[in-house]
């Protein structure tokens, strides 16, 4: 399908206004070397071709089929087809999946029949096939109107043709190249993740783009991405939903907190995807990935150089915010520079308006190549304004960039005025960028994919120390006691508590940990606090009973059926109060949230989520990632709080998740009270859901 | 100056690749109407022009002289113009300002001989001045390679001479039209504000764009922007130093926490001018506030259209983080959308592929004349993907947005493939730009027009009620109860104190508000808590009473000398704590801060900043601007706080500073606590430094 000798065009027209006409134009214009064979009942010759009036007359197999005959005649050719034994056809044509009164559809009676006879389908409703290499344009995208298919490194599947016509169009104008471009439209037969692992081993693609609305089998999806990842080629993604996401946000527990374009996300850090939010700026980074030395290297400061004070400055001030840094550049960077220019301009961004005798080109050279070897500098940005020279300039890019072995991202601010730069670059297959948001995002997508290739793939094999028997918890909603016995089982610290049953418990009361905490029991009060049933800091064994007496007497008034009781626990005191959560995603699996408790997690959203199991690296990375995160780490005088306690109890919280994957619906430990460095961290209280 | 009839240029040159030789060729290229008189003693003619050896010999005065000879030259020329009478003169030159041993430099003696003939400057160190209205390209900029000027609404004054050329350049591919941009290069003579205020005065000019690097006299250019705004002319500016403005977190008190940038801001927003980052973005937007009807029209909800499902999933999805949002359409406009697509697919954004029967211009026409009559929509963007059609669907554009007098942000997602439709766009005079993220950035800083525009700038000229005369208190650091004498003589409650010097006094106390806070008094101590002398919590006569006994008995430790006794004061109670700050920027003015208090402000850095006085509606509006707003809104169950009463505080501290002026170096007001709603705010410590 992807590579074919013999493509015929069912619905084929000498028209270019009409999808048939554009298909055998565009594989005539980009040089398909193999035999076109357009079919037409109506016509014994289309756009210089021999014409046939149906697929049985062509005298041949053709390696694929593309069809863009109305819908109500697609079932009919399908049979055609299957009838002379073709095993591979993409259809174009849309408006198939109407279901009818018996629930079936067109589109699939089409695929029963395809299947029945071995055919392989791609569409229907898709925009077809572009292989660059090969010269096949099998599609009716305006995209094919480019000059030519310059070949390439970057590969797509895209559940949207539109989007990837117009991506492939713009970004031809950077002069990216592309491998096999495939958009799969309603993906009936064949879906996006049979041509995720075409490319994956597919020689000629170098790093692959995604564009995803929904994934059908989401363990495929993440087994090919960490094959992918094993294979050395980078993985973007840009999956649509992000917006509806944000719908998920103030749900009653923590652990809902993550919603499903979170857990995407969450499962695309642990298997190695980097998600983009534009895919125009995706397919750059992809072909940044290709043509820049290096581009996924390690990780550090960013320097540039301009041409003018005006872009330097103003190159410092729109770095604000971003997750990239300026380089702390040597003291030998620092006096190499400043044979170029004055001591007082010697830092960067560099200025080369700043050199001594004015801009040159071996300057230029000079402090290019002094800034890529300093070691603090993973990547140079150099922003172009209009210079009398800026052609000259551009054209010594490349081949530093490829000699020093770093990425120079080569930023062209003056529009189609720079057009013979372009050219200069185009021509050198360097790639650049117009403005500096996008070099600074494509500059974020790059250190994501460089951390990732650091750290590897989490590959999490053995539980932690201690974890005997996966529990079997009774399902519904757990008591506190029950939840917090379920994580205890996994290792963590819980607050100890004695539970009484009655008021005739009272009297065996001794040698309570004080100051001490009561709380009601029943299954059917959630919220304690709502319920007036929890009593804090209670000093003494006298102030434990009056308060135990309260709480069975409001219990006996709200809910006499369910109360089970009271717990004592001991107060415990710490320096911060975290939450974690856990939940069975039903499109992902298990995830693993983190975040400062109380109030802050609904007002700031300061929650950390991750693909459960993750180890207490991870963990830690998690709660370090925290805006709040200072509060642990002795802000303002506090005393440092015990991170790597609470980080191991969210690991083991993690494993938990992993372990019971969807019986365990969701769970909650709020607050987990993280104490002095060295004292650990407890779960004080806990709620959980079993399926 | 900017718009002579005659133009000499002093050291004019044949070769394009000199200034000299540009600045006669742009000249001419570009169609200036007047007379060009190139001046060279090593020619006779240039460029086909008659060239004459010195300004002496051109037998008339020409209304401006460009001097493009080296520096060292430079003195004799000026020495010639003023000579020969000439009244105007635009320096190129650079390299003027090196000081020499006796503290003067080669630009002040320019300086001081064309002052004393009466002679203006622009520049040295600048690339000059483009006036497109009149066909006036007095400069040596590549931007000038465009095909031709297109004259509009949008004027430049900037301090960057190659930013401004690069993002004309840039700006003129997208149908941009300029009035008149002025590169002010060193400023030597006529500086940013008198082009400010000529921009003001020209009729041609609609909106007005800055490039800042530092202002000279801020009074006048505020002044400026106030009258910018009441002759309803948009001013858009960026500054540099945000990057630097960063590197003042972290300083001890709140009040500094508002740097310099960050009082540019507060006083921008006080007096009409909009910020921006992207001097391109600014730039395009200017030009939208110019080309799209009522493009600063009060702001609502954004309106999407695009050519597939995927752009419109993509819309909104990017819409995240941004302070923008959807509309809340009317069921009058869902009923109309329903007219041509499913009830499913009839929601905002809109894909016109869901059309029944497709994508058609009629369908288009009417879905644009929907969204754009609802009430709640204030611009729509349409989002336009690679089509066949694309040309046609652009076409109608222009006219719908001048018919509907609503905006329509046209953003062409294709490429150099839509060249025809930007061709389409160009004709009709109508804007567009080229992805999502600059629709986005462009209509938050409409928007910005569009509220200020709304509100109208604040002039206060009467203080609140209850103040009587200004205070006038010791110079240097003030003890906490003369700071909190400060705040209550403009009206701030305080927490009541009882003062106490010394042992002796302590027999007098009685029928003291408990619990109370005991607090050691010093001028030296500027950290109570760090000093060990506050307790706090003091629930009985006799613990106040020993509480004041143990911080006397550590004050004469510490301080002998500055000990100045102990205050008892009720321990206040309420729900938020908040802080607020006032201090003095010796560039910009009074400036005010507010922000939650404690460790929050130094670590989500939540704090708003704003240029003093304030009333009390916009305190209130920027205590809802902070992130933890929540916590004093009833979050959670939690009560509602008395916000007005934390607003009038924060607008009676902006009172305070604004009387005091320069005086006031700063003011800390931390905590001010919030009690419920209707029960006040009440300054519980304060500190102050005195000029």
């Amino acid at each position: 399908m992807i590579s074919p000798n013999i493509v015929a065009v069912i619905g084929a027209s000498e028209g270019l206004d009409k999808f048939g006409g554009r298909i055998v134009h565009y594989l005539k214009k980009h040089g398909f070397p193999g035999k076109i064979l357009p079919i037409n009942s109506k016509a014994t010759e289309l756009q210089g071709l021999p014409c046939y009036p149906s697929i049985k007359d062509v005298g041949c197999i053709p390696d694929v089929v593309v069809i863009v005959v109305p819908a109500k005649a697609m079932l009919e050719q399908i049979e055609l087809c299957a009838s002379v034994g073709i095993k591979s056809a993409v259809l174009i044509t849309g408006m198939l999946d109407e279901v009818d009164a018996g629930g079936d559809s067109l589109q699939n009676k089409v695929v029963r029949t395809a299947a029945a006879a071995g055919m392989r389908l791609l569409g229907p409703n898709c925009l077809g096939i572009v292989n660059a290499i090969d010269n096949v344009a099998l599609t009716s995208s305006l995209a094919m109107e480019v000059p030519t298919l310059r070949p390439g490194g970057v590969g797509i599947v895209s559940q949207s043709g539109a989007l990837m016509g117009t991506m492939m169009a713009r970004c031809s104008d950077y002069g990216v190249g592309f491998s096999r471009c495939i958009s799969v439209g309603n993906q009936a037969d064949l879906e996006l993740c049979d041509f995720f692992e075409y490319l994956i081993a597919d020689e000629k693609t170098q790093a692959i783009c995604l564009y995803i609305e929904g994934i059908k089998d989401r363990g495929r999806f993440f087994e090919l991405a960490r094959r992918a990842f094993a294979a050395g080629k980078p993985v973007l993604a840009v999956k649509a939903g992000r917006s509806v996401a944000g719908a998920a946000i103030g749900q009653s527990h923590t652990g809902s907190l993550a919603g499903s374009y979170d857990a995407f996300e969450a499962y695309c850090a642990a298997n190695g995807v980097v998600v983009a939010q534009d895919p125009y700026v995706m397919i750059l980074a992809a072909d940044m990935l290709v043509r820049l030395p290096n581009a996924a290297g390690k990780p550090a400061g960013i320097a540039a150089i301009g041409s003018s004070g005006g872009s330097t400055a103003n190159f410092a001030d729109q770095l604000v915010g971003r997750s990239l840094r300026l380089p702390n550049v040597s003291d030998v960077t620092k006096q190499k520079l400043e044979e170029w220019m004055p001591a007082e301009d010697a830092h960067i961004p560099v200025d080369t308006g700043a050199f001594r005798g004015g801009t040159s080109r071996q300057g230029i050279i000079s402090v290019l190549e002094t800034m890529l070897d300093d070691d603090d500098v993973s990547s140079v940005v150099y922003a172009m304004t209009t210079s009398p020279r800026m052609t000259d300039y551009a054209a010594i890019v490349p081949e530093i960039s490829r000699r020093t072995k770093k990425p120079i991202l080569f930023t062209l601010l003056a529009g189609s005025m720079a057009q013979p730069v372009r050219k200069v670059l185009h021509e050198a297959n360097y790639p650049f960028v117009d403005n500096l948001a996008d070099a600074f995002t494509i500059l974020e997508l790059l250190h994501e994919v460089g951390n990732q290739k650091l750290e590897g793939l989490r590959a999490l094999t053995t539980r932690p120390p201690g974890v005997s028997a996966l529990p079997d918890p009774r399902s519904g909603q757990l008591t506190e006691s029950e939840a917090k016995a379920l994580v205890a089982a996994y290792g963590i610290s819980t607050a100890g508590e004695v539970r009484i049953a009655n008021e005739a418990g009272l009297s065996g009361l001794k040698q309570l940990a004080l100051p001490a905490v009561v709380k009601g029991v029943s299954r059917n009060i959630l919220h304690k606090s709502e319920a007036n049933i929890v009593r804090v800091g209670l000093e003494s064994e006298s102030e434990v009973r009056s308060a135990c007496e309260d709480v069975f007497r409001i219990l006996r008034d709200k809910d006499p059926e369910g109360a089970e009781g009271v717990t004592i626990q001991e107060m415990v005191i710490g320096e911060a109060e975290l939450f974690m959560g856990a939940r069975f995603d039903p499109e992902y699996g298990p995830l693993v949230t983190v975040g400062f408790g109380g109030i802050f997690v609904e007002i700031l959203r300061d929650v950390a989520i991750a693909a459960a199991p993750i180890d207490t690296a991870t963990a830690k990375k998690m709660i370090m990632s925290l805006k709040l995160w200072p509060l642990l780490n002795g802000a303002r005088g506090r005393n440092v709080a015990d991170a790597d306690s609470a980080a191991q109890a969210v690991s083991r919280l993690s494993w938990l998740a992993a372990d019971m994957g969807s019986k365990l619906i969701e769970i909650d430990v709020n607050p987990l009270i993280v104490k002095k460095q060295g004292e650990g961290a407890v779960a004080v209280d806990a709620a959980a859901v079993i399926a």
